[in-house]
């Protein structure tokens, strides 16, 4: 089944704006054991839209088309598929009257633009939108499912996971396609490979992968075969195999986050923790309460950006920030123990650091230094670490590695897979 | 003139490695005031990459592509071109003794495979690559012109800025494209559409678009023109209109962040802030420290997830807590009076609220409820928000929303183009 993804909207072109559905809808495919042919992107341009659609059912069995569907003179997919498939189209009164519902709840009068987006081409099916406005579209042409949906990529995803992906599921029926992604943090591409090596004679049905992210590198396996019993085995043995070689570095599986897997471990262990940040800012807290019912085990933080504030709100020592300077093992201790002490939480991760791009002033202390301390009763410990790239990349890695420094204190990964190489 | 990029690698398909080169492509035509017209990725199937080819050629008059010269089966690309624009392919002795010195140079010997990269297309001119053995190709077919680049982005983006993105500057000499965004939030896409009608009547030589993102939406105005004085002067008047049109929900310029805006309006009145967070969990204060130089504005906050941290670290009245509630405009107040004092900043702006999708426990509190505080030495306000969308955008918008918040009260916007129409 060969299917094209179009994406609609001049500002994935100009390099505003990156072009998150498509990797959204690539992922989502892949669940199905699908892969799409081709992926086109066009601007808000009628006779462009429209000649990609020309072009899209010609080649494709399936067509899924993100954007074009506000209600702005510039969205113009409604009426791009009226011409190019010749199908009227004709104002549905329900979804007029759920898109009114809408705005009322919000207090708001449906402005009259709005009104566009109930126009629906005869013989289209809607695909319901619980995030916003902007109805989805299925239709047919000759033996070409198409799926047009709004570009937001919040309400994209839910109309993909509830409509699109199903529907797709039915028709793929017979093929299974595993995918299994193990995630790690503190070792590099190229040390992982190493690591690795000999894997792919090993597993020879098997497809590897690397993809290096902020927060470390995720590690891919695929296998397809119309033996989903056998897929499984298979992709266990692997995932098991790999998990053992990335060692400690390996911290989840799939979409797992470090913010799900450090909030599963405290939940299971009936413990809270507490954040104390300096140059990151509030980023460490964010992960934390980035997870659904993180106020279950999530105390609180303090963001401590200025001496005075580590003092005040965290007891750090003035002697120690003066002796050692605010960037320092000994302060991201007291930071930590600060953190935990007064809010009252059973332990604490805290940040200092040189985010650049300037700051780094002392001699030894370049702009990516970054102290990560935590705190538990039983006494403080604190990790060392220099990041490179950008102020974001900085932050971003700094924040990563403070959750990863909770998971490791708190001894989570070797429970799933037995003991694994702390090295 | 319209362009075409054409992006080749199955990987790029699958959702496991981010499209870099499409947005390096974008930003380097933006440079000579170019941008895409399509935007087409296929995987490695000679059958399809011909076929993009084709349709390429017939729309474009500028076709880019990267990817597929690579030494291996599956690197098609060399090959789809001979075949679809009819050019035999020639051996190339001087590219094949590059690529040999090359693999030398590393005190290797070439592999055979590595041949295949030096059969040049009939008539095509070779694109030297410094930084890898892949070279590049240039030909004309009809009236368009093609590019092919490795898919590597180093190499690729090397190439484009040595030779393709000069060749098009040469082609469009003289014509200059001017782009500028206005930036704003609190308002929806339709209601600033509503502001904005008959804009496109008075300014004919415009194109006029918008983005929705969760800081709120993009106004984006473009013009080309031979004549770059007369563009500047229409661009200039254009974006005026904008910003007085939007009113006090224009923030920001060009890429311009909140937090920049934010940051420059405390520098320039020589204030500091401080923050308070109940549900944002710091993202408020990781918005406020992605500005380089923020710790001379920037005391520092709290992270008050809990109750207890509210009472202890922000002073807020047990009474309160218990009369109106966490999430309300009272405790939302004495947060952000509570940071102020005790991070001793000039001004301080707090969050209180439900971000989901859990925790709508109380009649008339649903999920996606906010309140945001502001505090000065004159006293305390607070707004009420209820924002939609998932647990990652109701924490975002109310970031986005507490810098609007505090910008507002800073008096930022009326300065720059005279007195907004608070509304």
């Amino acid at each position: 089944m060969s299917v094209e993804v179009i994406t609609i909207g001049s500002e994935l072109l100009n390099g505003l704006v990156r072009n998150t559905n498509v990797d959204l809808i690539g992922d989502l495919l892949a669940e199905v054991g699908l892969e799409a042919a081709y992926h086109t992107t066009v601007g808000d341009d009628g006779k462009r839209i429209g000649e990609v659609f020309r072009t899209a059912v010609h080649r494709a069995e399936v067509v899924i088309a993100t954007g074009g569907l506000g209600p702005t003179p510039d969205d113009l997919t409604r009426r791009v598929i009226a011409t190019v498939f010749r199908r009227r189209l004709i104002l549905d009164q329900v979804i007029l009257d759920r898109i009114r519902a809408r705005f009322k709840e919000r207090g708001q009068e449906m402005p009259p633009v709005n009104e566009a987006q109930a126009l629906i081409p005869r013989g289209a099916r809607v695909i319901e939108n619980h995030r916003g406005t902007a109805p989805g579209l299925h239709f047919t042409h000759l033996r070409t499912e198409l799926f047009a949906l709004p570009g937001v990529p919040s309400e994209a995803e839910m109309m993909l996971r509830e409509y699109v992906i199903p529907c797709l599921r039915a028709a793929t029926a017979g093929l299974a396609r595993g995918l299994r992604v193990v995630r790690t943090i503190g070792i590099g591409e190229s040390a992982l490979a190493e690591r690795l090596s000999g894997f792919e004679m090993e597993e020879p049905d098997l497809k590897l992968g690397m993809i290096a992210r902020a927060s470390g590198v995720d590690v891919h396996i695929s296998a397809s075969s119309r033996d989903g019993a056998w897929l499984n085995v298979v992709l266990d043995r692997a995932e098991r195999k790999l998990w053992e070689r990335a060692g400690r570095h390996a911290y989840g599986r799939g979409r797992e986050t470090l913010s799900e897997v450090l909030g599963r471990a405290l939940l299971g262990r009936d413990l809270t923790i507490a954040t104390a940040e300096s140059f990151t800012g509030g980023t460490v807290g964010a992960e934390i309460v980035a997870t659904p019912g993180s106020s279950r085990y999530y105390k609180g933080g303090v963001i401590a950006y200025s001496n005075d504030a580590k003092e005040s709100l965290l007891s750090v020592g003035r002697e120690t920030l003066e002796r050692k300077g605010a960037v320092s093992a000994e302060v991201a201790e007291e930071m930590a123990r600060g953190a935990r002490i007064r809010l009252g939480a059973h332990c604490a991760v805290s940040t200092t650091g040189i985010a650049g791009p300037d700051g780094a002033t002392t001699a030894g202390k370049p702009v990516g230094l970054a102290y990560l301390g935590f705190s538990t009763a039983e006494g403080e410990s604190s990790e060392r670490w220099i990041f490179g790239g950008s102020r974001a990349d900085v932050i971003a890695k700094a924040a990563a590695h403070a959750l990863d420094l909770s998971r490791r204190n708190l001894g989570v990964n070797e429970e799933w897979f037995g003991p694994s190489s702390r090295s």
